[in-house]
Protein backbone atom coordinates (compact mmCIF):
# COMPACT_ATOMS: atom_id res chain seq x y z
CA UNK A 1 0.00 0.00 0.00
CA UNK A 2 1.59 3.50 -0.77
CA UNK A 3 1.71 5.80 1.64
CA UNK A 4 0.13 9.05 2.26
CA UNK A 5 1.48 11.75 2.35
CA UNK A 6 1.30 12.32 6.23
CA UNK A 7 2.76 8.94 6.69
CA UNK A 8 5.46 9.61 4.60
CA UNK A 9 6.32 12.64 6.53
CA UNK A 10 5.82 11.20 9.55
CA UNK A 11 8.22 8.36 8.55
CA UNK A 12 11.14 10.82 6.53
CA UNK A 13 12.89 12.07 9.74
CA UNK A 14 13.18 8.86 10.97
CA UNK A 15 15.38 7.53 7.95
CA UNK A 16 19.10 9.87 8.54
CA UNK A 17 20.24 10.53 4.95
CA UNK A 18 17.10 9.57 2.76
CA UNK A 19 15.83 12.55 0.46
CA UNK A 20 11.91 11.81 -0.91
CA UNK A 21 11.83 12.72 -4.83
CA UNK A 22 8.38 12.83 -6.44
CA UNK A 23 9.24 10.85 -9.81
CA UNK A 24 7.92 7.66 -10.61
CA UNK A 25 5.04 8.40 -7.82
CA UNK A 26 7.46 8.75 -4.98
CA UNK A 27 11.28 7.60 -4.63
CA UNK A 28 13.55 7.30 -1.78
CA UNK A 29 17.78 8.07 -2.07
CA UNK A 30 20.24 8.30 -0.62
CA UNK A 31 24.15 8.02 -1.10
CA UNK A 32 26.80 5.74 0.91
CA UNK A 33 30.35 6.10 1.20
CA UNK A 34 32.36 3.67 2.66
CA UNK A 35 36.30 3.35 3.54
CA UNK A 36 36.90 1.51 -0.07
CA UNK A 37 35.27 -1.22 -2.40
CA UNK A 38 35.82 -3.43 0.06
CA UNK A 39 32.96 -2.06 2.87
CA UNK A 40 30.86 -0.87 -0.33
CA UNK A 41 30.40 -4.24 -1.63
CA UNK A 42 30.17 -5.85 1.44
CA UNK A 43 27.40 -3.33 2.33
CA UNK A 44 25.91 -4.27 -0.75
CA UNK A 45 25.94 -8.17 0.08
CA UNK A 46 24.33 -8.19 3.12
CA UNK A 47 21.50 -5.66 1.81
CA UNK A 48 21.24 -8.17 -1.21
CA UNK A 49 20.30 -11.30 1.08
CA UNK A 50 17.97 -9.04 3.28
CA UNK A 51 16.17 -7.54 -0.66
CA UNK A 52 16.04 -11.16 -1.66
CA UNK A 53 13.99 -12.62 1.63
CA UNK A 54 11.62 -9.42 1.91
CA UNK A 55 11.30 -9.66 -2.04
CA UNK A 56 11.96 -6.08 -2.52
CA UNK A 57 14.64 -4.96 -4.87
CA UNK A 58 16.78 -1.65 -4.38
CA UNK A 59 17.90 0.09 -7.68
CA UNK A 60 21.53 0.99 -6.72
CA UNK A 61 24.53 2.47 -8.20
CA UNK A 62 28.02 1.45 -7.22
CA UNK A 63 31.69 2.84 -8.39
CA UNK A 64 34.53 1.70 -5.66
CA UNK A 65 33.14 3.09 -2.24
CA UNK A 66 29.67 4.91 -3.41
CA UNK A 67 26.99 3.23 -3.43
CA UNK A 68 23.66 5.71 -4.60
CA UNK A 69 19.79 3.78 -3.93
CA UNK A 70 16.77 4.54 -4.88
CA UNK A 71 13.72 2.65 -3.54
CA UNK A 72 10.22 2.83 -4.73
CA UNK A 73 7.56 0.03 -5.18
CA UNK A 74 6.54 -0.41 -8.83
CA UNK A 75 3.13 -1.87 -7.40
CA UNK A 76 1.71 0.88 -5.79
CA UNK A 77 3.14 3.21 -8.06
CA UNK A 78 5.08 5.17 -4.78
CA UNK A 79 6.99 4.32 -1.90
CA UNK A 80 5.72 1.93 0.64
CA UNK A 81 6.15 0.48 4.15
CA UNK A 82 8.62 -2.07 2.25
CA UNK A 83 10.58 0.85 1.22
CA UNK A 84 11.01 2.52 4.81
CA UNK A 85 11.95 -1.11 5.73
CA UNK A 86 14.54 -1.13 3.39
CA UNK A 87 16.09 2.26 4.12
CA UNK A 88 16.40 1.46 7.75
CA UNK A 89 17.88 -1.74 7.10
CA UNK A 90 20.51 0.49 5.03
CA UNK A 91 21.08 2.51 7.50
CA UNK A 92 21.63 0.15 9.88
CA UNK A 93 23.87 -2.08 8.09
CA UNK A 94 25.82 1.34 6.75
CA UNK A 95 26.20 2.20 10.50
CA UNK A 96 27.86 -1.35 11.45
CA UNK A 97 30.48 -0.44 9.00
CA UNK A 98 31.48 3.26 9.80
CA UNK A 99 31.66 2.37 13.72
CA UNK B 1 48.45 2.76 -20.84
CA UNK B 2 45.35 4.04 -22.70
CA UNK B 3 44.75 1.94 -25.62
CA UNK B 4 45.01 3.66 -29.01
CA UNK B 5 41.90 3.94 -31.48
CA UNK B 6 43.60 1.10 -33.43
CA UNK B 7 44.09 -1.23 -30.90
CA UNK B 8 40.88 -0.27 -29.25
CA UNK B 9 39.06 -1.38 -33.15
CA UNK B 10 41.24 -4.31 -32.92
CA UNK B 11 39.85 -5.64 -29.39
CA UNK B 12 36.17 -4.36 -29.36
CA UNK B 13 35.23 -7.10 -32.05
CA UNK B 14 36.05 -9.89 -29.57
CA UNK B 15 33.86 -8.42 -26.49
CA UNK B 16 30.27 -9.56 -27.46
CA UNK B 17 27.39 -7.69 -26.27
CA UNK B 18 30.19 -4.24 -25.36
CA UNK B 19 29.60 -1.11 -26.94
CA UNK B 20 32.05 1.90 -27.25
CA UNK B 21 31.15 5.49 -25.73
CA UNK B 22 33.65 8.38 -26.71
CA UNK B 23 33.00 10.56 -23.10
CA UNK B 24 35.20 10.71 -20.56
CA UNK B 25 38.36 10.03 -23.18
CA UNK B 26 36.56 6.65 -23.46
CA UNK B 27 34.50 4.28 -22.01
CA UNK B 28 33.06 0.40 -22.70
CA UNK B 29 29.35 -0.29 -21.35
CA UNK B 30 26.97 -3.00 -21.73
CA UNK B 31 23.72 -3.99 -19.89
CA UNK B 32 23.59 -7.80 -18.63
CA UNK B 33 20.10 -9.63 -17.76
CA UNK B 34 19.93 -12.64 -15.96
CA UNK B 35 17.03 -14.34 -14.90
CA UNK B 36 16.28 -12.76 -11.88
CA UNK B 37 18.50 -11.06 -8.67
CA UNK B 38 19.50 -13.82 -7.01
CA UNK B 39 21.36 -14.73 -10.81
CA UNK B 40 22.42 -10.84 -11.25
CA UNK B 41 23.60 -10.36 -7.87
CA UNK B 42 25.75 -13.45 -7.97
CA UNK B 43 27.31 -12.47 -10.85
CA UNK B 44 28.31 -8.83 -9.62
CA UNK B 45 30.01 -10.82 -6.37
CA UNK B 46 31.79 -12.78 -8.71
CA UNK B 47 33.34 -10.16 -10.41
CA UNK B 48 33.74 -7.64 -7.10
CA UNK B 49 36.33 -10.79 -6.03
CA UNK B 50 38.48 -10.30 -9.19
CA UNK B 51 37.71 -6.73 -9.22
CA UNK B 52 39.19 -6.37 -6.32
CA UNK B 53 42.22 -8.56 -6.73
CA UNK B 54 42.64 -6.35 -10.46
CA UNK B 55 42.33 -3.45 -8.22
CA UNK B 56 40.53 -2.29 -11.04
CA UNK B 57 36.76 -1.84 -10.42
CA UNK B 58 33.46 -1.23 -12.65
CA UNK B 59 31.43 1.21 -12.19
CA UNK B 60 27.48 -0.31 -12.31
CA UNK B 61 24.39 0.43 -11.72
CA UNK B 62 21.50 -2.92 -11.00
CA UNK B 63 17.88 -3.21 -10.91
CA UNK B 64 16.66 -6.67 -10.03
CA UNK B 65 17.65 -9.27 -13.00
CA UNK B 66 19.61 -6.54 -14.67
CA UNK B 67 23.08 -4.72 -14.44
CA UNK B 68 24.37 -1.87 -16.77
CA UNK B 69 28.37 -1.73 -16.39
CA UNK B 70 30.36 0.86 -17.45
CA UNK B 71 34.62 0.60 -17.63
CA UNK B 72 36.97 3.08 -18.37
CA UNK B 73 40.81 3.80 -16.30
CA UNK B 74 40.76 7.19 -14.94
CA UNK B 75 44.55 7.03 -14.88
CA UNK B 76 44.69 7.19 -18.45
CA UNK B 77 41.74 8.92 -19.34
CA UNK B 78 40.91 6.12 -21.15
CA UNK B 79 40.37 2.49 -21.62
CA UNK B 80 42.89 0.57 -20.86
CA UNK B 81 43.77 -3.70 -21.17
CA UNK B 82 41.95 -3.82 -17.66
CA UNK B 83 39.28 -2.75 -19.38
CA UNK B 84 39.53 -5.14 -21.60
CA UNK B 85 40.62 -7.86 -19.36
CA UNK B 86 37.48 -6.89 -16.82
CA UNK B 87 35.04 -7.10 -19.90
CA UNK B 88 36.24 -10.51 -21.00
CA UNK B 89 36.04 -11.68 -17.81
CA UNK B 90 32.03 -10.49 -17.24
CA UNK B 91 30.89 -11.85 -20.54
CA UNK B 92 32.84 -15.65 -19.30
CA UNK B 93 30.98 -14.75 -15.97
CA UNK B 94 27.50 -14.33 -17.04
CA UNK B 95 27.73 -16.88 -19.78
CA UNK B 96 28.00 -19.33 -17.41
CA UNK B 97 25.03 -18.23 -16.08
CA UNK B 98 22.94 -18.37 -19.06
CA UNK B 99 24.00 -21.71 -20.13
Amino acid sequence: MKLTPEQLAAQLPTLDGWAHGAERGGVLTREFQFKDFVQAFGFMAQVALHAERMNHHPEWFNVYHRVNVTLTTHDVDGISAKDIEMATLMNRIAAAFTA
